[in-house]
This record gives structure tokens, C-alpha cells and sequence, in this order.
């Protein structure tokens, strides 16, 4: 048995989310049918972290456990015959016995795209939030600078999560512009249920002048969710890389 | 009656093209509907040119004559209210009685759009073309600049249309990268059915060297299809811009 991790990249707006689901098709249930059929039995893959239906990725990773003589370069291709076209395999690379694509994760990046113009683009609709005021830009970059250190971002999570410890290192948060687009990336050592799109929204509502962007560290230290801002829309993030 | 221009962006991959269809939707039967609805009475749009199946556009035009006393800078806004999220007017001016969005152009740009990498990214699979072999960019480049200027374009028109001429002014082409993209963007008087997709698959050709540069010449100069390249698919395509 080989220990394969795959780098896996889905648009994820037909899907409800990463993980196989009651209601609704998973992206791990699509990619576990293309392994089993191309590997010829039953594969489970563990991913490296769940998705929120219409999150995007270009950089998921899953692990899988096969016995299989195809060379390992060749089974990205192999997959991709097997995938819809809103699902690929862009990597496969064999790993130890002991890893674990969650577990083992060091480093994880995070994008939000707003198109911030006066009307939506029809193209990028399921891939941004769409904002029609003008977003102070500047002000954005400098409350995410506050994200950046090792905090309790529990002011920043989502609740129907369990967790042992809300803490987390954030190494860098900017956000740029690139008209007509807006960019919120962020990378860190982990993150909580839904924390970069209460990131996302809590930059949006600085942008619009709503807070100010010294009010991140206040919201930080407050412990409570409802002093940050709204979870921004699930369209707008992308998983971009992880690191092991 | 008033003579409204309006401008027009649509995600193409869900429609038949632009034009009313007799099997298929065409965006131009969802612009009318959308205005019929909102002004209470039967329009109908004149477009600016066809688009082809699954191509985009960020500024088709469109023609209405309507009698309405909404005001013209909140036209957009209204009309949609009443259209599918892949098509948004993004702007409404009061022409001329005389005016003619398509004998009237002067100038439309074009933008091909290559996915040149390993892997294809999921989230632009309806909006560029997928090459994986590597495209020499510089040569494209080169092939490009042999379209500007006046010449008969009959190589780079696909049989099926019924056209005075076939001697079109193109004032620039160019084509460039923008990491994992190649960007081919052209600017004429007019074009001929299918001629951008067909200078698209003759500049593809060119970066695989299985054309050279200089041969865009002696293909113009042939007045003879089968000597360029192939329709690039659709999906690359988006009509960018129309001046008048």
C-alpha cells in the first residue's frame, strides 16, 4: 500500500462543500469515486481541511491509501479522466506512513476576492462578492495587519465547531487592490470554522468605513463573535496552499 | 420613444450565443424579456454583432426604443432587477434616432484568453482555453503584429456568413502573459465570423511552433481558410469593448 497525497483544485460552486454530505454532493465523494475506479477498490481520502459549500480551491489536499502500479506522476492524469471538470488532481506525491494531511498542515493560505465596481462582472460572479461602494483599499491593508501574530481568534469563529484551542498564529494578512478586484490573502498555521470569511467581513465593513481599522485588535481582545463583522459569502475564498 | 443604448456583460457558457435561437436561449431573448417586463411593452434589441456560443462579452451594446419615463442613469439598475445573475447591463445612454449599433461601431476589441499550464484551474474552465505544452509567448506576439493594418481577412472567416467585404482594419494585436495566462487582445474596425478565434488558433499554432511567426503573412496573403489554424473554442473569447 502506497500513502498518497494529492493537491486537488475545485470550483466549488456545485458542490456542498469539501465533505461527503447527507444533502447535497461533497467534492471528497467525487474525488474517492474517480480513485476507486481508477485504482479498482475502495479509497477513502482524507483531506486536509473541510470547505464550506461554493468554496473554492486550488490547493486542497487529500490523502489517499492504494495499492496501485500506476507511476505516481502519471496518477494525477489517470484521476482527471475520471473527474468532472470542476474537480482536478494537479499534483500526487507518495508521503510516510505516519502523515496526515490535517495534522501535519504548517502553513495554510487563504484568498477572498471582492470585485468592488459599480456593477458585477457575469464571469467572475461565482468567485467573488460583489460590492458596489468604494472600499477604502488602505484602510482594509491596515486592519488586517492586525491579524497578523499568535491570538485567540475565537472572536472570529463560527459556533457548531469543536476545537481543543482557538488560538492561532497568523504570519501575514494584506489586502490589495487589483482593479476592479479587491484581495484579502491571509496565511497562518490554521484556521477556525469560517474565520477568514469573518475576517473577510469584518475587512469589508472597514472598508466601508462602518469600523475602523484599530477596531480588529478591540474585536480580537472582545472575545465575541457578534463584534466582528458579518461572514462574508462563501464564493468569494479560494484555499490557495498548504504547506507541510 | 427614446433611443437607448445599453451595454451589455454576460457569462456566454449557458446561452446558444447572442442572437434569438430557435433551439437554445440566446442572451439577446433575456435582455428583451427583461425590458419588456420592465417597460411594459414588447422591446426589441438590436445587438452590436453576434456572439458565438459560450463567448462573453464585458461590452456588447444593444439597441432598445422604448417609452419610458425611468430615469436613464437608473435604467441598469432596473433592468437588472428582472435578468439572470450570468447577464448585467452596465450602463444606458440616449443616443440618436439615426443610430446604429452595429453599422455605427468604429472600433471593438477582442480578448482570447489561454490557460497555459500543467494542470487546467477549475474555476476558469468556461472562461479560457486550456493549453498544457509550453506556448512561446514572444513569437505569438510576433504572428500578431503581421494582422495590423488593412487587409482581406477571408483566410480568418469561417464559411457561413454573408458579408460585402472581407477587408478589415485592425489597429492592434497583441499578445502577452500574465502568469498562468496568455492574453491575445485585438482591435479592428470590424471582424469577420469566427476571424478572432481563428487568429486565436493560428497564434496557438505559432507558440507550439507548428507555425512560424511570419507565416500569418503568407496565410493573409493565400485568402485561403485552410492555411491558418483552427477555430480556437469558444469559451476563450470575450468581446471586451465597442467605441463609437
Amino acid at each position: 500500500m502506497k500513502n498518497i497525497l494529492l493537491t486537488i483544485s475545485y470550483d466549488g460552486t456545485n458542490y456542498n462543500g469539501w465533505q461527503r454530505q447527507h444533502n447535497g454532493i461533497g467534492i471528497q465523494e467525487k474525488v474517492e469515486e474517480a480513485c476507486s475506479k481508477i485504482f479498482g477498490q475502495e479509497v477513502t481520502v482524507i483531506g486536509a481541511g473541510r470547505t464550506d459549500a461554493g468554496v473554492h480551491a486550488l490547493g486542497q489536499r487529500g490523502l489517499i491509501k492504494v495499492d496501485s502500479s500506476i507511476p505516481i506522476d502519471r496518477i494525477p492524469y489517470a484521476l482527471n479522466t475520471a473527474l468532472p471538470d470542476d474537480i482536478v488532481i494537479s499534483a500526487a506525491k507518495e508521503v510516510h506512513e505516519d502523515f496526515h494531511p490535517r495534522y501535519d498542515a504548517k502553513e495554510k493560505t487563504y484568498r477572498y476576492l471582492i470585485l468592488n465596481d459599480k456593477f458585477p462582472i457575469p464571469q467572475y460572479r461565482n468567485m467573488s462578492t460583489f460590492i458596489s461602494s468604494d472600499l477604502n483599499v488602505e484602510e482594509m491593508d491596515k486592519g488586517a495587519k492586525y491579524f497578523i501574530g499568535k491570538h485567540d481568534f475565537i472572536a472570529f469563529c463560527s459556533t457548531g465547531s469543536s476545537v481543543k484551542t482557538t488560538e492561532r498564529i497568523i504570519f501575514d494578512a494584506a489586502v490589495h487592490k487589483e482593479s476592479p478586484f479587491v484581495i484579502f490573502e491571509v496565511r497562518g498555521n490554521g484556521f477556525l470554522y469560517n474565520m477568514v470569511r469573518i475576517m473577510a467581513g469584518t475587512l469589508i465593513d472597514i472598508g466601508l468605513a462602518r469600523k475602523k481599522a484599530s477596531d480588529v485588535e478591540t474585536i480580537i481582545l472582545s472575545k465575541n463573535r457578534n463584534m466582528a463583522g458579518i461572514t462574508a459569502p462563501a464564493q468569494g475564498l479560494t484555499l490557495v496552499e498548504i504547506k507541510y
